[in-house]
């Protein structure tokens, strides 16, 4: 074939894998004529997620994890979109629109697949509704601004049941990253609460489920047994062989069927495939991509598969290897010299890696790591933790402001400011399990609720009588409307009758949609004349 | 009167004013039991304003202009709460709930009113829609968001009139605010461009916009010459006598009627009274609350007001005092003073003030600064400005981080990451005046419109006869649906026949709400099959 154009290489995905194809490329094939890559990222940032942890204690700078892509490789063509479908008969990858409408292609003669896995609560009831995941840069940054409210409103809140679930911070999964997540937050929220004036240390609780009977299975024996006793001693309460089963807006459930009492509930187990991956032809195990030693996908030249979305077997171990950052960016460079390989008629060489070493913070200077087959743990694998992933976090500028952070850390208290960004309008999912209450007679009236599924019951209580049922409500039905409508409290109590999904629109969303909308207007008008009668 | 409880001293809004009063109040009635203090604000930190345009260039850290309010009166009984009513009849408070759904109400002996005032856009037509407001926190954070989506989008744009669009950054106001904002701003997008390959520099173009015939109307002629002269050195182009009057998704609109094509608009200059300080009965001047020399409001004992709300006449000059933070800290000593004066029956002292200095900076090491009738301009006046910032930065850990932040900064290059944070469903606000095409035949949908305000025409592309008017649509008339529900291209295009308002419904929050509400559902059914055919 005459050359007549460059090869066009589309990675897609910004996670390690991606990024470190495209940084290993470059080097490769040069500034020049051979080759154009394109990277598509749903954010303009790599992530270095050993670091977020550190980010719900304010610890490390907000945006000190993450790294500006085109700093990492300036040749590539960055495209900041979500890629919405891929085309292996067309060879194209097709992405959303950015400001404008356009619909966005990408014609590829190689793709490189780094999509990752997604966080997919799908099967627990309420989980997608109230727990909060811990994956991305916007999870920490919700997860922290989450527990600095729950004190703000422990520290005004007088009923001790409603303390006691915003003081209760349950994180469920007790691999690597649920543990670093539980020790940051549970020395984070111990030493705002100082600042918070009614707000008691023996009243907060930190509880980590873990479905297994030691948490870190990834770890030797004895550095998990260590761990766990660092984690108890500084007053997390370790629940062993428990799954989380489901969430309320204010309770954790276990699969046994104890309940928690919780306003905040973090869930960093479940992953899924994601979903472009799981649409795409080609051969899977486990939901990951099934590729040959060269990292190439079998019956689909031209395209090729690394990180945590790739089912890859060491070469020499024959093994699959875990979903590391230290797999994803080997394999990266092991997969971007086999393109090179392919383009040049060169030979491809095949994947084979021995991981360095294991390690966990768990915060306030301690940790545990497995380094060449050596067990280490406290303060000097806390400090092997850092200068490792100090080491590793890309970009100079990035360290420099990581080590500056770290430092001033060391002096000052953490701070408890609550970032909001602005949201005019808000519409959200709520669940709820049988027999709880929704909203209390004289509450005050801010959402309006569809039910999705499940029924419930709305009553009001009679002098002498108790509470009385109006009505019990079904799929399709609202409630709360007149108290949205005229501003006046809530004019009866809603319960759960079953385990019920709803949709909550909040008053000014219900202001937009409702008067602008003749239809819905004509609903609510009747809705309204006939329940008020 | 038997002093049988605390006296209970109700401020409301955490400014300058609010906070500095409660520190001013801790101090001189200590923390025993003669009074008990309770502040209510919207956000658990104070904001320092005049360092907010450096969170555009992130050369300070985003949390580090605002100080948690709880480290600066720990005495005082914070309440993160949106005050919703003051009722100066009966003597309290209401505010919204927090996480629960309980209303919220504090009874008072003395009222401190500190609310400030908001940010408007009646009356000018799409700002609302489609202008940046700069007041708060998130606002620097949703510029600093937008600039760099904007050079994001630019990179990959190929049509040169989008470009355009994208690449131009328009400033209304010429005051303090608005001048740091648009020289903070020129400085990061000029200096972020060059981390994108296909964003060359002479296509930015920073645009400020002033009513009058000079900038800086606060400052001495001299200096706001040479700050106008070295803000077009570096690249602003300043426009005299020249007024925003509207704005679209892609335009700033002038007073002339001239249109400059923008993707971001920002405007520093409208500010009305706090829609709760409106509702009060007390009199007003210009919107502000008239108080006597001792900052009580006269006819209303025990209710007091400080700050911008506040319409305070120099006891010295007879002259109002300005809305600066520098008055609202003294304003804020006098009139604690004043309120312990009163329960202890002492002599209250009139307010008077002589203001230190103002000072602007200009970015890039560059200020201009009239203190004690000096005037300063350049290096000198940018180092003052920093110094005197620092200091006045509350709490010591801050100007620690400060100081860092700016070290780190002389050495690194800006960051260009944008921090966006999820948000599952979405309605907005949009404006568009007439002729502008809303969206066009083949573009991808993504959203469902609803017609506030005005008219707009679907028209469809025939063969030989150019584009054919379908039909024209008004208000409470829907359109895009059909996009929508199949999640195929627009099958026609929309223009705006009038000056249009529309609201906008987002995928997942037409999915969540029309597959829900039957009485909705239905409507979408019959229009898709009408209009289908």
């Amino acid at each position: 074939m005459a050359k007549e154009r460059p090869t066009r290489i589309v990675i897609v995905g910004g996670g390690f894998g991606g990024v470190y194809t495209a940084i290993a490329l470059e080097k490769l094939l040069g500034h020049g004529p051979e080759a154009e890559i394109a990277l598509i990222s749903k954010e303009n940032y790599l992530t270095f997620q050993p670091m977020l942890p550190e980010v719900i204690s304010g610890s490390i700078g907000l945006v000190d994890t993450i790294t500006p892509i085109r700093r990492l490789c300036s040749s590539t063509h960055l495209y900041t979109r979500t890629v919405e479908r891929i085309d292996l008969e067309r060879k194209r990858v097709i992405a959303t629109a950015g400001f404008g409408s356009r619909q966005f292609e990408l014609d590829y003669d190689h793709l490189v697949v780094a999509l990752g896995n997604v966080t997919s609560f799908a099967g627990q009831p309420g989980l997608a509704e109230h727990a909060l995941p811990f994956k991305y840069l916007g999870d920490a940054l919700t997860l922290r601004n989450r527990a600095i409210q729950a004190l703000e409103e422990a520290d005004t809140e007088p009923s001790p049941e409603a303390r006691r679930a915003l003081l209760t911070f349950v994180v469920a999964g007790g691999g690597f990253s649920g543990v670093e997540a539980v020790a940051e937050l549970n020395d984070f929220v111990r030493a705002a609460a100082k600042s918070f004036r009614h707000v008691e240390p023996e009243e907060i609780r930190v509880v980590l489920l873990h479905a297994q009977g030691l948490i870190l299975p990834e770890l030797p024996r004895s550095l998990a047994e260590f761990a766990q006793r660092i984690l108890i001693r500084r007053g997390v309460e370790i629940k062993l062989n428990t799954r989380l089963h489901g969430a309320t807006v204010d309770a954790a459930l276990l699969a046994g069927g104890e309940r928690i009492p919780a306003r905040t509930v973090v869930s960093t187990v479940p992953s899924a495939p994601n979903p472009l991956v799981a649409a795409l032809p080609c051969k899977k195990e486990k939901g990951r991509i099934v590729v040959d030693q060269h990292l190439e996908v079998p019956d689909y030249p031209g395209v090729w598969a690394v990180g945590d979305c790739a089912w890859i077997l060491d070469a020499k171990t024959g093994e699959p290897c875990p979903p590391t950052a230290q797999h994803a960016i080997r394999e990266a460079k092991c997969l971007a010299a086999n393109i090179a390989a392919t383009i040049r008629g060169t030979v491809r060489k095949p994947f084979a890696f021995n991981a360095l070493g294991k390690m966990g913070s768990l915060g306030h200077r301690s940790a545990v790591a497995e380094v060449f087959g050596l067990k280490i743990s406290g303060f000097l694998a806390w400090w092997l933790w850092r200068t490792v992933y100090l080491m590793k976090l890309p970009g100079l500028d990035r360290k420099l402001r990581v080590a500056t952070d770290w430092t001033l850390d060391l002096l000052l208290p953490p701070d408890i400011v609550q970032l909001k960004t602005d949201k005019s309008f808000s519409i959200r999912r709520e669940h709820f399990e049988p027999d709880e209450v929704i909203f209390r007679e004289g509450d005050r009236g801010d959402w309006l609720y569809v039910v999705v599924e499940g029924q419930v019951d709305v009553l009001r209580s009679v002098p002498g009588r108790g509470d009385v049922t109006l009505r019990t409500l079904g799929p399709g039905e609202c409630f709360g409307e007149i108290a949205l409508v005229g501003e006046s409290a809530r004019t009866a109590t809603v319960r759960s009758r079953s385990s019920v999904n709803l949709l909550a629109v909040d008053r000014d969303a219900f202001q937009a949609l409702f008067t602008n909308l003749p239809p819905l207007r004509g609903f609510f008008e009747q809705l309204i004349g006939m329940r008020s009668q």
